[in-house]
């Protein structure tokens, strides 16, 4: 394991002292097979690269404060995760090496309002565990959740991540937020900055300034409790499969979407490519043994054999079982003229059980993970999805420049379009590999940065990156020579002068850690 | 006319020189007549406080960037106004005596897309332009806007001002913007960190911490546009009005409302009292002559004379033609159990003429004022919403205790909860007075401070305020002995250490202006 930045390993050894004298004995860790479950499980190849020299798992905000401390007096630096489990942009870990994991799992608080619909959650909360506590209060609440129900609530919020029902875009659910400032400052935003105020998880805003999105991505506080609104559960749930076949086919289906998202009809909404519809059922062995991409040939016949289309966008309708069937017929009409389309609906009413591939539309979590067998091997995943207007030639033409890239790192392209805001989407290219394979790891490596530079010739930016492209992906936001990263490095500054905090998130890196390159964009 | 802190008439004769080698001649006001009209309309009377200097009106960012830095050099407190019409909570006055007024009313760019349904903005243009450039350009669009349209739509935004359509909450539909930092450097937020991304206006999040909140209400930056979300054109729009008799009918009004409210099948909406209902159509004088507050009889025979509700409920149902009126039989059932309540509705298919008091909902702009006659003589308002949980036994007592301390203060409670978010109103207690009568005009003012009190004693918060109250509001927010503020003057000191920015706004001071009292709490 490496070393913190500075410090010798007898020094770091006097710093686990004084940590273990706040958090308890077994709450730091230091042995090396326990550190490594803080490496990135699907990176495990980086040249050896962002290793954590420990990790320090404090129980409350008064031992965190505690330890931020001692990282301020020795600059110790602290990786903050919730539960670490940030697959696919490095897991529990870190930009820097050496740094040491603030994990912050023992922090486990949950409080469900069922009348005014919200949640309280500190980081150590899963999506199962929010999920069991409703069901089990018999609550008529639903969540919003990735498809993997073990990370954390309030992780994945604060990454902006994602789910599948109406609430899907979880940052904008985020109501209310309490964290530990760098200087050991505890701060409630909104309503909360008045103490005991009950529209702290209810009203968004503030008198004043709203810090809320200065903590989201971000390495300028630890966050110790979020409010995220929760979803009555509907009258009925109705989820819609519509799929057509030809690749060029997606145009006419974003450009008949996208009005229907835009007047709030449709809310959430996922189109997959055949191989994201397909990779849950089959390999690539099983239709195509070259070294390349696989050719349109295999992938017409593996489309046909296995009777998917090539496209496929689903949703789910939500609401009073009459609004839900008009909505449907609405639907109906509009797809009706779209290619070929195949349109296939479930109904859901209160209290029905709900099968298995329509339950991620209905916040019910699942142990799945992303399909990675593809490849064979020890299938793993890399991510760095673009944000995309929601016009269907644009999204046609990325996506076809995309497959190419794909193509020529030897990838086949799975891809996805997810909208959970009204006019965007997220267009996840998912780079699924053998992480036991050290040559088409390099490859899916390479491949990803080629992505990141190729979406910024299109304008087109990253919502979101593996900790070894954040720096790649923050340099292509270049407007006024970097404006937006001297801000940041200013608040950074401010609010963290010692740099302890998440050195290099999001390319966020504290004054002594910046490049001469960049102290040279600062001007 | 006050001169700056700290500048001899020399000195400021000499920065205005300056100032107008940068903007030109015309567009620095000094003259006594023509500084005046940024005097605050409805408080003229505030004890000779919160007078400008001046007003400068820079053209461009360009020329925003040079008065930054002759302001800098010379620390200059400039208080930015887009139009300076924000009655009832300043006008276009500053805080601090002796600020000159940096007026932005000459940025008048606007752009709209109908496709992704946006308009971006400066902040000269006020709503009826922007409603207006959409009907001449035949965009199937509508804008949402408070009542008067006159006003500017960069600065009702940036002070979370209210509408009355599905987009009333008109912080939640902002997107992307652009800031001048007091430093002089340009940033734009979200995707528009990158050069020509086209997401800018479309997703409201960053790569990185999202800065836009740090610029609501706020004296960090002088925000120079903004996005701006817009509503496709209903296939009907339905105005929905509900009336109930007792004033204790607005428990269970407000009941039935809430789970409506939470799933999505009532957007906005405003319960009015029986004041602000009648006060267009009369005044008190015609029905009660006493000094003191009108008592529970001359009420009630008001409302049976002009056959009005205690509390009238008005929102508007958006959407296709047969999901508006599966939505409206919902409505219908909902209510009917709630008190006596009549309910009355309107449909209006798309391109039917929309009757005046039908307009507001439809983010249609009027020159309508408040309704300030009740009081006769020259009327005026005050206004420190709090914001209130959505429940029906907590907003009826706070409504009980308001109106005896409206009766306390010899006023009639006029009284309004708009809920533009799913869980909480702003609860308008507006302070009707006629300004020319200094006593009433002092008692008007004793009650606004004692209302924030009062509110504060059930632990609300106001979500935006006169400046003259905008210290004692902030003071009302004192989590951890005031952390939020302490956090809020940590980002003041980082980002305008000259402290030339709306020094006071929301309570926000400059190091320098910093009371004593203040800087102990500090610690």
């Amino acid at each position: 394991m490496p070393l913190p930045p500075g410090l010798s390993a007898a020094d770091f050894d006097n710093v686990c002292r004084e940590l273990r004298s706040v958090v308890g004995e077994q709450w730091v860790v230091t042995a090396d097979e326990k550190v490594a479950s803080y490496h990135d499980p699907y990176f495990p190849g980086t040249g050896g690269q962002h290793l954590p020299s420990g990790a320090v798992l404090p129980a409350s905000v008064e031992e965190i404060r505690a330890v931020l401390g001692i990282a301020n007096r020795v600059r110790l630096p602290l990786w903050s995760v919730s539960l670490g489990r940030n697959y696919a942009y490095g897991g529990g870990a870190p930009c820097l090496d050496g740094s040491m994991v603030l994990d912050l799992k023992r922090m486990q608080g949950i409080e469900v309002n069922e009348q005014l619909a919200y949640a309280i959650v500190e980081p150590g909360v899963t999506f199962f565990q929010l999920y069991r506590h409703i069901q089990d209060k018999k609550y008529r609440l639903w969540i919003s959740c990735p498809a993997p129900g073990w990370g954390s609530v309030l992780g994945n919020t604060l990454e902006r991540g994602i789910g599948y029902t109406p609430h899907g875009d979880h940052a904008g659910q985020q109501c209310g937020m309490e964290v530990v400032l760098a200087n050991g400052d505890v701060i409630r935003t909104g309503m909360g900055a008045m103490t005991d105020n009950p529209a702290w998880p209810l009203y968004r805003y503030s008198y004043g300034p709203s810090l809320d999105g200065l903590f989201m991505q971000s390495n300028l506080g630890v966050v110790t409790k979020i409010g995220v609104w929760l979803m009555p559960e509907p009258e009925m749930y109705s989820p819609v499969d519509i799929g057509v076949d030809r690749e060029e086919d997606i145009v006419a289906l974003i450009d008949t979407l996208r009005p229907l998202r835009l007047d709030g009809t449709i809310p959430t909404a996922t189109i997959a490519n055949w191989m994201r519809i397909v990779a849950t059922q089959t390999t690539r062995a099983q239709w195509y043994d070259g070294k390349d991409a696989m050719p349109p040939g295999a992938i017409e016949k593996l489309k046909k054999t296995m009777r998917i289309p090539h496209w496929g966008l689903r949703f789910g309708l939500y609401g009073p079982i009459k609004v839900v069937d008009e909505k449907f017929k609405i639907v109906q009409k509009a797809f009706s003229s779209t290619g070929n389309a195949r349109i296939a609906r479930a109904r859901y009413p209160r209290g029905a059980k709900i099968a298995p591939h329509h339950q991620a539309a209905a916040g019910i979590p699942d142990v799945e993970l992303m399909p990675l067998n593809w490849m064979g091997g020890t299938g793993a995943h890399i991510e760095c999805p673009p944000v995309v207007p929601m016009i269907g030639a644009q999204a046609y033409e990325l996506y076809r420049e995309r497959t190419a890239l794909f193509a020529s790192y030897g990838f086949d392209h799975y891809s996805g379009f997810t909208t959970t805001t009204p006019r965007t989407f997220f267009n996840t290219g998912s780079i699924i590999f053998d992480r036991s394979d050290p040559e088409m790891t390099g490859r899916a490596r390479e491949l990803s940065a080629a992505l990141i530079r190729d979406a910024a010739k299109s304008r087109l930016g990253g919502y979101r990156g593996h900790i070894s492209e954040m720096d790649l992906i923050a340099e292509q936001f270049d407007f006024n020579r970097h404006a937006a990263m001297r801000t940041y490095e200013l608040l950074k500054d401010a609010m963290d002068p010692e740099g302890i905090l998440s050195p290099g998130k999001q390319g966020i890196w504290p004054k002594a850690l910046r490049t001469a390159r960049r102290e040279g964009e600062r001007k």
